[in-house]
């Protein structure tokens, strides 16, 4: 911490300040420039409270000066996190990115065993579907529930896809760690401490999606919350913060990926369904994720989007899926990255006969 | 909804328009104008998939119409709600100013008496504290838990002081409706939908913080959660929202309290000390929102804010308080209202050697 | 400047980053915490160019401690501004309120006549009134040009009145200058660093709007150029800012009243008209403003705001008008401010006989 | 424009609304849904004013259907402008790439020769470089004026670049458009409209970088000015916005290319200098605009950036800029695009002998 003074701060006043640092066991380190003095705290450890400072005569301003994340940070560990699943080689932070597609909502056997073959058909690894979902209104359709995981666990022995899906409480999480492969934390939820800590506990690789005005410190902070309680395996999301702009329902920080990088060791994946919330707006902004560095992109996909019961208007149809699949490869080839690769043959337990 | 038409639409274009909305079991209404078409839809009961339109040829633009707030909306309740306690005659959306301060968390038995003495001198009757905190860091002071709202407890007891305290999940929610007499949500679980429905199984009175970056449709939405469980007892509370000014740790927004009143029936109050995170802006603000119109404030005070556990960069002294509350008695006479009478004496129970 | 290292910074890249500052002719402080070691530097005038430090290896961030302004600071001048007018009374900064009051735009003799005798008879000071118009769309009204400033004069010539008006460029200002009191400078030109520098060397007062998205720093640097060319004379004026909140047109940010108090010796009067943008939240806002301790206000009035050329909406009717000055009235009491008295009879040349 | 009634709204507040329109010459059509009735509005020429009617009793809101812009729309004019030059084949908004880079500032005629050889070795087309500064501080540097210009008009015959250069006002307009061949109206002056207008007159290429916290709709307004005076060769600039996140110097928001270019015939390029304002973050996010499908680059490439009078921390050293140009080569066949490709030798008139 910083204690910077008034040019006019009297040497009296310095002091002073100089006296209370010391008053609470830490060092002050006075140093006079042309205008005026700052002064530096050290000795401490954690945050020092600048209320102490703030109000003092001759001060203007106090200046945190360390950031407050440990475990997440690259100064902590340096080399990148790969996150890895049990039984599969899909990774996030690797050099394959990593795609998770699938339709906001399960709302049914049929529609998500359609979807999931589209996605399954473009090599794509991860499936992602909501049975648990935070909805602005609580007259939207709020997700099928238990049932709705009971199917993903359906999707992923058919298509051998992994599974992504949101916990919004202490109940779903219980049933989301028992189902799926990949606990998803929603933006709501970024700040839902408690919800942050169970999810730390578990052992299952977390989804940790960005609060819609969460600062890069703010979100890594969310994450800390995850890592201080044992569990590693976190994959960070940009989706859009709130802005002014209103041609997108969120503005997507694609500078985010970068900075998170640096700042970081964890994977950074992009969500540009809800980054954009419109469907013609999907296609070129992953081509940009891609081509900004991220470590992967999570896409939503309907087979009638006109009838989904929740975000049809951002969802994609297949056919425009497997053209951003293929853009989305170039891009990857130009960055040092791999995409999955679309498969001529689908596994046999998934044959369309099957599905339907 | 509203389909508004390219101005270059043919009339086959408008037409598809139409058919697609009786398609849905929908009516069109179709309005031409010199530039352009527009095709208003009714018939619908809740919203419309815009995604069906959006995409259509021809189509500009799909513009929602309908808000989708009912029970917390003023053409649904045309009157104030007065939120009551129970064997008290407090209240907010009242003639008097509801006012709560305390400090920003309990940190002992002797701190949270010797605020709540000061508190209660000013003839204030609502006490806040918080037991159960959501900190941005996991390595931050998280609160006394229950400890802390045995504490809280006996504030009631000894000072007749109602008690306002923050639930951050379904443990802690037990506890405080348990011990508390008005449950907090804070402003990051705004949109912890799960939390906001098990908050609405409660009779206990809800003060529901403003999300960082909620819009007043999105603020009424949580509130609505609330009700639509069967609890009527909330009062919103803004609290500063996140923009791009950093002379404040938030800007408060006064104008949502006369957006929200016109909105809505429910009581609104303001909370100038996390709305600006500073001590000096906390009592100007205060006269603001009195003057504004708001219902009530809520303030944080801590006799020795310089070694608070958290936030005493904008905790009030005791004495500027005591200040702030003289200059609201003032403006709340200029609007119509009233707020709390200092009192010479404190209750019986409440004598500082009782305290300390 | 501050130069932070990272934690695990090897002591030569201190070193080198010391070497750095010496060899651009400063000085280095390096200051040694637990964790990371922070290199202060001292000597420079005006700004040091941080991208010398922020990519050199075991560089952590670069912080900027020195406020670049100085002219506007209260350090240099600690004492407030009260801004003067040749040949009347009224101020900006001194214990009266200077309020601003009339049509967004001069649209006719008649128009401004019928607004100027209701702002007159609320014993205001200062008629507002736009004549060269900064309009979003080229195909709105532009306003009056120079027939506009006649009107105007023949309103301050009649009423009493100072007049306040909007320079846009070279040409308008020097009409503005000739026949106005006071020269605006609107929000779209707070950083039109040309107006500024010209606008710098009248010697008329100016009162500069804030931007729609400027810092309070930003902010204080554009008053800061108008006063580095000799002209003394500037009131700022908040005005809303540009953020995600849709229930008002702009968000009105009032703690940067007592913000830019703190840091400035300019008095700082506030526009609840564009800061709302909502004719229903003129009064409240207004209230808010005195309340919070500005030293005035500016306010829309026009006597047929359905009929207005521009900004109708936000338009107060002349009743509305009469009541907000006496609630204005009852809060300036309250601060220990005074605001004009209404008149029961306006000066002889401003009877409405005269008038149409 | 659509006036929305109250759920409640009787029968006869409905038929006032009605009347009023027809008052004001137009024509009223009335949509009767399930929950509440809603009036279109048809007949006018220009906006409405809504103030009319948001206060009329039974009126809920008042929704604004059309949009204002005309010329810059793709209704107006349906294919892509291409934005040409007298004397060569560049354009912005053809296949090729338009790639514009150079210093913040012409500091001296070395300094620009010297970066303009590495901006010509790389075939980029455009040279940029501030004769006129616009700075947030009177005290900062300002630029060499009319000197800076003819150092350009140097670099313009000695390597073949087009410059590309800012206008901040009538005076410096002039000799812009004397000197340069592509006037660019920077964010501070995208509402300044007396500037937009004059620009509008010239017959010089205009580049329009998007104001801090504009609006989609805000930026085509300004580019509308610009074509309204019967200029039509207007290249957009998307520059990053002003957000809460402070990652990054502002938010570079890519969306806004797809976006725009849905609703304009203009073609749209990104600045990743200043939309980040580190160097770190230069190329990958000019990778990411190439691959959303922008039109061009605009870059800030310095040979001594650690020593440049404005924007060092931003601007590229010219072996980094070599490296984005390839990358940006790489991703732009990706996208269906060309870049320019790097030349093996330089024009004879520009070898580095004649430029130091």
């Amino acid at each position: 911490m910083l204690v910077v003074m008034q040019a006019n701060a009297t040497q009296e006043q310095v002091r002073a300040v100089c006296r209370k640092i010391e008053s609470l066991g830490l060092r002050a380190h006075s140093v006079e420039g042309a205008q005026r003095t700052a002064v530096g705290i050290t000795g401490n450890r954690g945050e020092v409270n600048s209320s102490a400072f703030e109000t003092m005569s001759g001060v203007q301003e106090v200046i945190r000066v360390s950031k407050p994340y440990k475990l997440v940070s690259r100064e902590v560990k340096p080399e990148n996190t790969i996150v890895r699943f049990a039984g599969s080689d899909a990774t996030f932070g690797g050099t394959e990115l990593g795609i998770i597609a699938g339709p906001c909502s399960v709302e049914s056997r049929e529609q998500a065993f359609a979807v999931a073959e589209c996605v399954a058909r473009e090599g794509v690894r991860f499936f992602r579907g909501g049975a648990f979902k935070p909805r602005t209104s609580p007259y939207s359709f709020q997700g099928l529930g238990k049932e709705g995981l009971l199917i993903l666990a359906e999707v992923r022995k058919q298509f051998g896809l992994l599974i992504v899906t949101e916990a919004m409480d202490e109940f779903s999480l219980e049933l989301v760690e028992e189902h799926a492969d990949m606990i998803q934390v929603g933006s709501r939820n970024m700040q839902n401490f408690s919800l942050l800590k169970r999810v730390g506990q578990t052992r299952k690789p977390v989804l940790l999606k960005r609060g819609m005005s969460a600062t890069l410190e703010e979100f890594l902070m969310a994450a800390e919350y995850v890592l201080s309680e044992g569990n590693t395996q976190v994959v960070l999301c940009e989706r859009g913060v709130r802005t002014f702009a209103d041609h997108t329902r969120n503005t997507l920080d694609l500078s985010v990926v970068p900075a998170a990088q640096r700042a970081s060791h964890l994977p950074i994946i992009v969500d540009p369904s809800h980054g954009t919330g419109k469907r013609d707006k999907v296609t070129p902004l992953s081509r940009a994720a891609v081509a900004v560095g991220c470590d992967g992109l999570i896409i939503e996909v309907h087979c009638d989007p006109e009838r989904a019961l929740s975000d049809g208007v951002q969802s994609l149809y297949p056919e425009q899926f497997s053209e951003l699949m293929a853009q989305v490869r170039s891009i990857a080839g130009v960055v040092g990255r791999t995409a999955p690769a679309a498969t001529a043959q689908l596994p046999l337990s998934a044959t369309p006969a099957t599905v339907l």
